[in-house]
């Protein structure tokens, strides 16, 4: 399928920063920008809280800027498009986050991602800065098989992990009991996404891959990685009855366990779409005995105008619905 | 520019019904589905508030769908795809709006859905319902030129008019305040959009129409009609230099003046592309005096996939401020 090629940009090498310019003039009223691509709560420090950094590259809006705000993260650095921010500008993050409780760095798991927080946690230990930790999530189960979970992509469905975490660490959490809980999300969250179309780079007009019209990709990752492989493009049903079985088992999820059930689209995939998916999504879990807690269908991450979406399940406690329940103000994400 | 013809979907003689089924089994917290395809609010009716009620065709997702709840509308009855509503679901639609502070019923100025109001109203009259008129509302300035501001389109703008409408019906407003307040709303509020591409039928899996893939059209409808004209594609800056100057002599909006300015993306057109059109269009509005109270940057009122924008104005007084601060909670629309 033939791909968008013009897009409404100026000059690419200008694209990240009028980006940032645009959505900090839009968003002034929460968040503040600075030097070094940062994105920052604006509202008062909370002294001693847990600052949560997360360093992203660009191109997955509304993640990750949307998700700066009180009951979410403290700091967000933007990077390239699909690429991280180095460690110079997450330094920078580190002690922009810094509210006096330590700074936890929340790793996407991605080769580029993961090299930069290490790097960074090096700068930190140059610098004397010992109160930060990193944490690494993953949640993609096409991209390493059960038992080697550690090698696999974070994708759309860590919201579930920024969500929960962001209200964790507006209480009195230290920063091992916010590593504890980032974890314990990613522990019990599992995603798997599709595509239909590829998108074009606004660096160079192409597109990212090539995808034939009748064509869909299992597994496909946040920026184009390979899946478990193409095949005819199914309709709603038949696409969710293909993603749901393999997700259920891995972690396993049972009956009687409760999710909270995330539908991300990718950029292009239609509400009217999702919608259609998630009826499909909710009979089948039904029919698991699964109880949806609570739902969200919409763009959490995207890959710029990529038609597809990923299906991610998060198995929750009463710890866990409070958090997710608990109020948050990001520029894309308003919890009441 | 090739549209995706695929669509996630399953019988097209289904999809209206399914698309219901999937978004009420999701916001079931604050939503009831009837029959008729009647979207309502789930909270306990409001004793003596006048009953907000709009008949939309679908294809705009999250409109109107995701307005209905809490500071939003009462009622929404969702049509086939980009096609009003018949008078007997509306019927059913201001049975289930009332409240017993009378029923305003909504109309975004487009022949299927004003001539299905008027029938409505018929129905009504016929039916002894009395307490019960409609308010006719429109924001494009391509459709027709400025002294016959009856004559245009109603478009994304009109999310300025949902929302504070919305609110003002929380209050004791009676039915004639109500209209009052929408007309007041419509005629501070003025649209010009912009269309890359096209998108394909859900019903066909056809182009709604042809576009280059170097054309951009000024002042495209919602559902594909055409406005000012075609024109190679420009970038982010000269787009907005080309919008800015007819819908600010259109009003006018003057140095001195407030407004709220909404960026809706008509589907594919990334995020990342709004920020840096909304960038260029603060530099522009500062440039002229007139100052920004909010700005809403997103998915309001889509066409399927189709990539495009429309940039929206409306001027706010202290109350029109008010009531756009005040709470909602829609599925789409969440105000804190």
């Amino acid at each position: 399928m033939a791909v968008r090629e013009h897009k409404l940009i100026n000059n690419p090498e200008n694209l990240i920063d009028e980006m940032l310019e645009g959505f900090c003039a839009a968003y002034a009223d929460i968040l503040l920008c600075g030097d070094n691509r940062l994105v920052m709560r604006a509202e008062p420090k909370v002294a001693g809280k847990v600052g949560l950094l997360m360093g992203s590259g660009s191109g997955h809006e509304p993640a990750m800027l949307g998700w700066v705000g009180e009951g979410l993260f403290d700091v967000v650095v933007a990077g390239e498009v699909f690429a991280a921010p180095g460690p110079e500008n997450m330094l920078a993050g580190v002690r922009a986050a810094d509210r006096g409780g330590g700074v936890l760095i929340c790793v996407s798991h991605h080769a580029g991602d993961l090299l930069n927080a290490e790097l960074t946690l090096e700068f930190c230990e140059i610098e004397g800065i010992d109160d930060v930790d990193m944490v690494l999530l993953y949640d993609d189960i096409s991209s390493a098989p059960k038992g080697r979970e550690a090698e696999r992509r974070g994708t759309a469905g860590l919201f579930s992990v920024w969500k929960m975490l962001g209200a964790f660490c507006e209480g009195d959490a230290d920063l091992a009991a916010a590593k504890a809980l980032a974890e314990k999300v990613r522990d019990n969250t599992r995603s798997l996404a599709v595509s239909l179309s590829s998108c074009a780079s606004p660096m160079t007009g192409e597109a990212m891959f090539e995808m034939g019209a009748d064509e869909m990709e299992i597994g496909m990752g946040l920026h184009g990685e390979l899946g478990m492989g193409r095949q005819k493009a199914l309709g709603a049903d038949a696409t969710i009855d293909l993603l749901l079985p393999p997700l259920l088992e891995d972690l396993p999820y049972r009956a009687g366990d409760e999710v909270i059930v995330l539908l991300n689209s990718s950029g292009s995939l239609t509400l009217m779409e999702l919608f259609i998916l998630y009826r499909r999504a909710a009979a089948r879990l039904s029919e698991a005995g699964v109880s949806v807690y609570r739902s969200w269908i919409g763009q959490y991450a995207t890959t710029l105008e990529t038609a597809g979406f990923a299906l991610a399940l998060c198995r929750v406690d009463e710890q866990l619905k409070a958090l997710w329940d608990a109020p948050a103000n990001g520029a894309y994400m308003k919890q009441l």
